[in-house]
């Protein structure tokens, strides 16, 4: 949530500033998945990372729905958050030679952007709730449950094989 | 994990580098949450961050156990994730005036540090039972277990009151 922002008095102001802010989030994350796919070394992980790119496409426009219902202008805000979760993603597997290492690196980063994904989008749902906007809410939902499940499969590809291959 | 951090070249190297980079970011919430009570104008949301503010200190206690048990100098890395989710909490909460709106806004930041710290300790106690330290993984667990109530909490709080005084 980014400098410059308008001043927030109400509730109907902090959701759409925080619906900016993931905006924009998810648009970083779609420019930063790209290399993401392209340092992958396992298969399944590059093809998990492909499957969230495509996810990622549909929950932008979902948020464009959202803005859209809500009759806001569709825009993001500045997101330090993620711009800093995104840089240290890239440090650190920038610094990862070993492809196992380099993998599970990967893996942790990309965790790391799915739970700002979760945390936000929960909020987002809550507070779409409260001021009666459901049909905001199913939507933000339906972004949620994603992030959630990616989440999962991460964990579940993280312990199945990358771990044990790099340890 | 920041700038200038050593060479990752195995398991253990990202292990030690992701050690340091949560024992950074809890000492920065550490900072961070006094201000965080001050700003905070329902009581209840007062008296959980001032419960969560002991909890962390007993959370970098334990980590600085794992640095011992590891064999490893105890030490922070630059945290850019840490430190844009800190600065977003307190750019958003400052420009709130309203109570009840700058309280929801003061959970939200929360919850994003709680996620922060869940996939951070998730992805910790994953690779110390891969690297064969349980005993380090079952101190990471308890910060695991420690954050995902409190997140839990933050959830029911928020649900409870604070968004529906705010509506």
């Amino acid at each position: 949530m980014g400098l410059f922002s308008y001043d927030i008095k109400t509730m109907d102001d902090l959701f759409v500033h925080t619906l900016r802010d993931i905006y924009y989030a998810e648009n970083q994350i779609l420019k930063a998945l790209p290399t993401m796919i392209e340092k992958a070394t396992s298969e399944q992980l590059r093809a998990g990372f492909e499957t969230h790119l495509r996810e990622t496409k549909g929950q932008v426009a979902r948020l464009e729905q959202v803005f859209k219902l809500h009759g806001v202008s569709i825009s993001g805000v500045n997101c330090p958050a993620i711009d800093g979760i995104l840089a240290e993603a890239d440090e650190i597997t920038g610094e990862v030679e070993d492809k196992a290492v380099l993998d599970a690196a990967l893996v942790a980063a990309a965790q790391a952007v799915e739970h700002y994904e979760i945390t936000r989008y929960g909020t987002l749902v809550a507070w779409a709730k409260q001021l009666g906007r459901n049909d905001c809410a199913a939507l933000l939902q339906q972004n949620l449950e994603e992030e959630k499940a990616t989440d999962v499969k991460l964990t579940a590809l993280a312990e199945r094989s990358l771990n044990r291959r790099a340890a």
